[in-house]
């Protein structure tokens, strides 16, 4: 058994700092690493990837709205031309800074609004992949499992990996419970653990009510931005090494 | 005999429009495209990169410092890390859209006070040199004619085109006159034609005190801001064609 | 009988020009200025302020969403605590330019995305109803005539003026034609001209379907952004003149 | 015995926090408050700006040059036009907010590039000078203790109070050491401390070679960027009030 664990990288900018990078680099298999957009200056971003290139992690491109003061948390009504040629923009700007850094960018993950907002918008959605093949077929998509999204891009051609999320609870209908809800973030480590094992063994969760929903994912999205945050993916790849769950890229 | 002509494109932000792109892709063999640090947002400089390929006009990137408001015409102290990982940055996010245009960036010409600090600073001229040979050693540098980066960038292993400016008076040691004495920028279509039929030819052109002084270049820029620059590198071109001067840029 | 031109104004942004402020500040009463948010430098809105000066212009805040490369145009889930601080930063912004070019601002006018949002959105108008009651509750609001903003804003305490738009057709129950319809922005000469007489003298218009609608409209919104506009600004200020309508703000 | 103690605060950004502004509103009696061209974001400098006006902390100006990504720390060619309305632009927005926020923007403090620039450059400081001189002349300047641009600024009329840093080391002739040397930083927080105790008792401190040096100086610079430097701080105020040494602003 295997499974990706992936994580939000390279989102320091000038003189503010953002999470551990070298310590996430370490738990995780691959590296969503900031593009610019949303977070990330180019010198940064080269160390991210350097060190990631050092680890053997995986490095995909963190795309998101031209939104720095509000992290590509808002959602914007772009057009679909901007749409197309910013993310083009984005992932070549990460590709060439790759290239210095002695790795490669192999899978798209937008971040933010934009991830949330392609997971269901038919229109953005396809600006997203319409970027995607116009730069690199071969690029992945990592998409929020369960979501239109994902049909998607695979009826256009596109390798999609399905993302579940170690913190998040769900819904009776596998989607994420809405973070404005309580009890949408999960905080207990062993909780979140016991789900993740359940996910990679069964394929399926405990959602918000009690009943067992199932949740196809390839990924596991595990966050960085706090020690706390930290301790609780390290402890997730402990376990995971315990029960015999390989921790590896869904790319080879 | 042959020549390159140069322009810098791709420069409107957004709402606002700068130059007339089609009129110059028709005149240029090389187009400096900017990468959105100085000028140029994702959608317009993919409209201009399509543009040129259109026209069989080879692209190159306009790579700048990070300075929007004020066109990258500031000096700007910028750290060694930074301005490599931006140049490296800005080159790949172009190569990107070039991608998706269905073209290749072939050569970097930096803009504006990168332009003119990295033709005399060591410094930063090394910093850009690196990002070449670090992202991609075959990328051609066009560089002041006479700058000692030539011979800086040559040294270090990449290939250099000199370039000489259609509308700039020379000073008897072959460097330009500031464009803060009068007399720097010539306006007269006709002698500029001149001049630049002199410059291919002879090698060398009329410095500003009458004087005779060898310009070794292998590309001419021209400019298209305004209806009459416009005006201007059309007549230079029809001018080379008359006179069997072949309009082809140095990359084959 | 009077009437108040108001036209958008310091809009230029570096390097790149915007619209033709001086030939707009012969024909208007009234200068949006822009902030800085989605368009204007702060030397080039100080020098469009001390024009407004010296032709003796109001002068107004065109506030908008932070959105330089959209100009604004776009619309963004921006939070309340953003957008309220967001418009005071502006305001004062451009209260700080006014003061150094011996004028003030006295009133605001939403732009773009934002200044449609807020025409129906509760909670956006709130926000920038909030903004301006805790900077300056004397500061003017311009609306879109026949908006729910303009008796929101009034049950809060502010003076409201609402305002029609010259180029712009209007539906039977008064709204703007979508600009995603045909038929929705006018360019005849003439015919803008024969409207604005009307609204002035009958306080309607006609409605795109044939029909008469009432405007009740304190100001007019004239465009500067093309020779075109330009022209068609002067016309209708030539022939208010005529009717013996004047011109004049609607602040003392 | 009376000293003033500042500090630069309101240097978050968006979702990037910087320094710990509440711990340190409760050290300083003035507030060097970011305006958004360096750090600072509008919603994040009006929470401070309440927070200063709650503990009646005296608020000034942080002005620094447009540079998110550099901090501000990097020399920029700017010009005179756009430096002047720059300066003007960032006090005006801040004096909006101190408006909502129930407070007044009192000083005016250049921050890190500009602040080292203007102390030395006649043409950028008279640029500096002629912003408050046109806004208002009221406001006070803090200037680096010992710094040509203090005698620049009184010459035009403006009052200005001179600066020391608590964890710099100084030059035999009172110019702080440059960061590049070795000692230029002090770390100790009881060498601090008696530093600062015999600056305000004795109008002097021990230069970097042992000699005694004299430095005028009406207010100090502490830093809050790190918990050890927070806590310098605290311990520089707890001996200040231990001492008699009065801690109290500049203005009245």
């Amino acid at each position: 058994m295997k499974m990706d664990l992936n994580s939000d990288l390279g989102e320091s900018f000038g003189a503010w700092s953002m999470g551990d990078d070298a310590a996430m680099l370490d738990i995780v298999s691959s590296a969503n690493v900031a593009c610019g957009f949303h977070a990330g200056d180019p010198a940064g971003i080269l160390k991210t990837l350097k060190a990631a290139k050092a680890r053997n992690v995986v490095v995909g491109a963190h795309v998101a709205y031209p939104d720095l003061v509000g992290f590509g948390r808002r959602n914007m009504d772009i057009g679909s031309a901007d749409l197309v040629a910013s993310v083009i923009y984005q992932i070549g700007a990460l590709q060439g800074l790759a290239q210095a850094a002695g790795t490669t960018v192999r899978y798209v993950k937008p971040h933010g609004a934009l991830y949330n907002k392609i997971a269901q918008d038919k229109r953005q959605a396809a600006d997203v992949i319409k970027a995607l093949l116009e730069l690199d077929p071969s690029l992945v998509l990592v998409a929020l499992a369960g979501a239109p999204l994902i049909q998607w891009a695979r009826d256009a051609g596109l390798t999609v990996v399905a993302e579940a999320f170690a913190d998040r609870a769900y819904t009776p209908a596998g989607e994420l419970v809405s973070r404005t809800l309580p009890g949408a973030v999960l905080h207990d480590e062993k909780e979140i653990t016991e789900r993740m094992v359940k996910l990679v063994r069964e394929g399926c969760v405990t959602a918000i009510d009690g009943s067992t929903v199932r949740i196809e994912a390839d990924s596991i999205c595990v966050h960085g931005d706090s020690p706390g945050a930290v301790s609780i993916a390290r402890d997730l790849r402990a376990r995971f090494e315990r029960e015999n769950i390989q921790i590896a890229s869904f790319v080879q």
